[in-house]
């Protein structure tokens, strides 16, 4: 019988494994609850109008056509039965395995505060993203309609928290939106008099890039007509805005991009997660008390010189392709890879049009090259032909037309919702 | 001060009056309860994964923009007054009008069986086209998890109710989901299996073309894998499937393409209307008995010859041509044009790759050639250079990939809606 490798995440790294295995001789089984494989690093473009979504999601099962030796479920996970060797699914199916990787990824988190997550969605699917472009268009759309000028400047106030690289590629292009894209369009409000705040609770922007890009960064943003602000924590989100500090800020819409937590993994494993709820696993990737069982990308806690591996997309594929090798190593007898080590390939941000920082550690990068390389490497790490094809002709349309192509509020209740 | 003009509904009819009263000095209210335009024609390939959803609709406000005349609204209309001459919103907001174009649509309908509408989804808006894409996608995914072989069929039999050119089109492409596009790409089930019926009630498909392009095009589907069955009623839908005449069939998946009726304008207006609630307008598309008010499109019933014009998208534009030549000869103190005249262009309907049916009346044409036609004539009649280019790639990487771009399932609770 072959070697049962069950999959649960078909993000970065859990596809990055199975893309591994190819030819190792499993019989591998992909679970994930969505059917599609989700580029997340340019998720925040189809949550500002500039991608369509199935630019950057592609059917996991399109994927993996050509692997016979692949079934990919579309299913939820409810629990992992260790002593039975079992997944178990949502509508009570069971799915036996030896190994078992478990790569499920991370929610956002609202630091004990679950219920601001009504008025400041965060964003890590598909489902998020189309929820914040509504939200976005909305507000003009509910400013051109009020009568009432308090009113109508708070659905012209838009907040992100949280000042990492999502945050601050929401707001430059929220910016852009409001500034370059939708003047003309509206006769009652002028949309160049939208408030855009950038809120971080540390004391700079980017905290992950060295200084003076932070710097750089900021002062482009605020060129921009994005209004910076360091130092200074979200105390309360409700329906009417923000509290920052002790200071009301009425602003109808907030997202989030403060802060993640890992998926559920923990609990359904019995295992040691950290704080984030990311489960602590060895240097192998796997439970210390079980090495059959993999758990990567977000949803695992991995050190590595005493640092923890940072949750981003070049890390979670690093992982999914260090357990193949281990998984491979293991059905042909031999003895196991080195250790699991993180090549940092570098941080990147886009804050807007023909502006960018990148930082490679050695050298840094910004402005309009950074931009250029930014979107070339974007492009790259795209999944088939057609959505390089795709994806090249939106951003060269928006670049040459200044018009962002897929600003359409879908979903129903659009009006009658968060009135 | 200027004339007032409150247009309801920016659809085919709405958006081709108010760009004719481009420099007719009027002041333009424009109102709709979506944010878009949408070209309805090609809606069924939203539906059956082949376009996305950015591709065939447009903000109304981004058409609109260079025209100084024209406020765009995003809002619900929820009456009329005739006595004050003013629109009525749902928000309470009140626009007043000299004259008022109300095109606001049509919906389907069920012929008194609305309890029908949650299991047979019908085709009118974006929302229904990614539902009904959900519930076809859905139905593969649930057949593969399916342990019980009744089930398994169940999911794998999809009923498509009339056989008008949209129903035509939809069953043609479910047949070609699957048995061209998603075989290969499941382990459990052969999606070639898959039962696609396209019931109509009276005696052959297509009723409006003459009846040999109906039978030309009942012969091309059956070799595609539809099962055509004509002359049978369905007396009943629900969860688990349909009933045709007495003869039960589970069909997890039914889309309803049988009939459709018209917005609640009538009501708003307190005018007479036809069985399917279209309000009875004279020659020049007004009312009766206020020629201040015009209705328009799907919403209006009009006769040339005894004969009701049919709701179609080139009797829309004709419709809100016509209209806004009115509108201007009374501001210019002209006499009136002459009665509306339908001018018909043909029917066209595609069954698949290669092969479509068009009727002109005078000839008609079927099969390759056809296709083509009918694909330039849709690219042509779409909105904006952007559109036209991504639509024509879209079909162009379908045609020589065999593959579909826009197998999204979106939208929360997927697997656990409809059990």
């Amino acid at each position: 019988m072959k070697h049962r490798v069950v999959v649960v995440g078909a993000g970065f790294a859990g596809l990055q494994l199975v893309q591994d295995l190819d030819g190792a001789g499993c019989e591998i089984t992909l679970i994930d609850q969505r059917n599609h494989h989700l580029f997340q690093p340019l998720l925040y473009q189809v949550a500002t109008t500039l991608l369509a979504t199935s630019e950057i999601a592609w059917p996991i099962r399109r994927i993996l056509r050509r692997r016979r030796d692949v079934t990919t479920l579309l299913a939820t996970v409810t629990g992992i039965d260790r002593a039975a060797r079992e997944v178990v699914l949502g509508d009570g199916g069971r799915v036996p395995f030896d190994t078992l990787v478990v790569a499920t990824g991370a929610r956002h988190a609202y630091f004990g505060h679950d219920g601001w997550e009504a008025d400041a969605p965060g964003l890590k699917t598909l489902e998020d993203a189309t929820t914040i472009r509504r939200r976005l268009l909305l507000a003009f759309e509910r400013a051109e309609l009020a009568r009432d000028p308090a009113e109508r400047a708070a659905q012209l106030t838009f907040a992100v928290i949280g000042a990492g690289p999502t945050g601050v590629e929401l707001a430059g292009i929220i910016a852009e939106l409001a500034h370059r894209i939708l003047p003309g369009e509206f006769r009652r409000i002028d949309t160049r008099k939208a408030r855009i705040l950038l809120i971080e609770a540390g004391p700079r922007i980017l905290p992950a890039f060295i200084p003076s890009l932070s710097a750089y960064a900021a002062r482009a943003l605020e060129r921009r007509g994005v209004e910076v602000r360091t130092g200074v924590p979200v105390t309360d989100v409700g329906r009417e805005g923000i509290v920052l500090g002790e200071q009301p800020l009425p602003a109808r819409t907030v997202i989030w991009a403060a802060g993640v937590q890992a998926s559920p993994a923990a609990g359904w494993l019995g295992a040691k997660a950290d704080r984030a709820g990311r489960v602590i696993v060895g240097d192998q990737l796997a439970l210390p008390d079980d090495p059959q069982i993999f758990v990567l990308g977000d949803t695992a806690h991995v050190e590595n010189d005493g640092q923890p591996v940072p949750g981003v997309a070049p890390a979670a594929k690093q992982q999914g392709k260090h357990a193949a090798r281990q998984i491979r190593a293991r059905l042909q007898g031999k003895p196991p890879p080195g250790p699991f080590r993180y090549r940092h390939m570098g941080n990147l941000a886009t804050i807007g049009r023909n502006a960018a920082v990148i930082d490679f550690g050695r050298f840094q990068m910004k402005g309009r090259l950074a931009w250029w390389v930014w979107g070339l490497a974007h492009i790259y790490f795209l999944i088939g032909a057609r959505s390089r094809l795709m994806v090249s002709l939106s951003w060269l349309w928006s670049f040459l037309s200044g018009q962002n192509s897929a600003r359409l509020i879908t979903q129903k209740e659009t009006l009658r919702e968060r009135p």
